[in-house]
């Protein structure tokens, strides 16, 4: 049955705290059907409200092999290390600057406009409970640019970030190794596009 | 280069702000290097701490042709709507309760015990701001149950939630026309894992 599309009415907003990097919002709606919603939400800072993120899905070809760039970082909220996309803000917010410097910075690895294959539509990474979204930007890693001779990272001092090379024809089968070889967590979005990658390749070998 | 696995410590936690759904809190640390750290996260409240999600994988067999359940849901923090996989809280904290039961109050569909082909291991949401964590569930939906003859969801009142069944083989396409189409967002997960099948589906052509 198709939704009624009529809109929630906005009838107050609230800031409940605000913090240095993230705000807590407080919307107060009324349904179509008169009924109040409170709803609590976090955003980033006013000046930052409509910034959105960059996430690399960027591979590389060595001897054959298809490899995906991932980062293994530290991340305060869970007081552990998580597997994830390279990426980061995308400050320019044109899509690609931001993910070829982010993809510099974590990985090493340099890649060109050119080398850009896609940029994906904004989406949404918790929108029950923030307004942030990034773009995925699929980018092809030529490792025989003289750039990438001998890849080095540009990190923040207090960023701690491993680049790892993995390959992306068993990348579910890999994450779950690297998950209990290195004791990190998974990204929910890198596990998606693996179980996506598994299933994409068994229904093409099952394929009447 | 592997990084240093020393955990940076925690020295104080705060709680910034106590909201009903969400609590704002600062955490200080120290890093191996002696750097001071004041890092803001955001959590559930205290006695749903741990508490994880549960997101479905949902597919169902017509004629030949492999469907994906997803759902298109008002999310009042972007006052729009947003396509995703069906999921919710598992309150019960054992993988498959809480989203055989999210499945069937979103989407309307039943699936039994016995039809869930993997559960997932506990990945992230969105750890550079909440500890916020989630399971897939990979299920297989069966028509032919006679409780799947007539699906009705069954959704809190103030839920407005519409079942969609998206063709798998064809799902980044798919989603692109649906955002067109209904002037949604697209969930960045369920963007994650069309990617991934269109990728792995196209790796499988190019194989030598």
């Amino acid at each position: 049955e198709k939704v009624n599309w009529e809109m929630p009415r906005l009838v107050a907003e609230e800031c409940l705290y605000d913090g240095n990097y993230l705000h807590l919002h407080l919307k107060q709606a009324e349904t179509p059907t008169g009924e109040k919603v409170n709803w609590e939400m976090v955003s980033r800072p006013p000046h930052g409200w409509n910034l959105s993120g960059t996430d690399l899905i960027a591979t590389l070809k060595r001897q054959g092999e298809e490899y995906l760039l991932l980062v293994l970082e530290h991340r305060y909220p869970i007081r552990g290390y998580v597997v994830s996309f390279p990426g980061g803000i995308d400050e320019e917010g044109d899509g690609t600057k931001g993910a070829l410097r982010e993809l510099k910075e974590e990985t090493g690895y340099t890649a060109l406009p050119q080398d850009i294959v896609a940029v994906g539509p904004l989406v949404y990474v918790d929108p029950w409970k923030s307004n942030e979204k990034s773009k995925f930007v699929q980018v092809n890693v030529r490792e025989d640019l003289p750039e990438n001779q001998n890849p080095t990272q540009n990190l923040d001092p207090l960023e701690v970030i491993e680049a790892l090379l993995v390959k992306k024809h068993c990348l579910l089968e890999e994450l779950n190794k690297i998950s209990q070889e290195r004791n990190c967590g998974i990204d929910s979005r890198l596990y998606a596009f693996a179980m996506g990658i598994y299933l994409g390749q068994m229904a093409q070998e099952t394929r009447p």
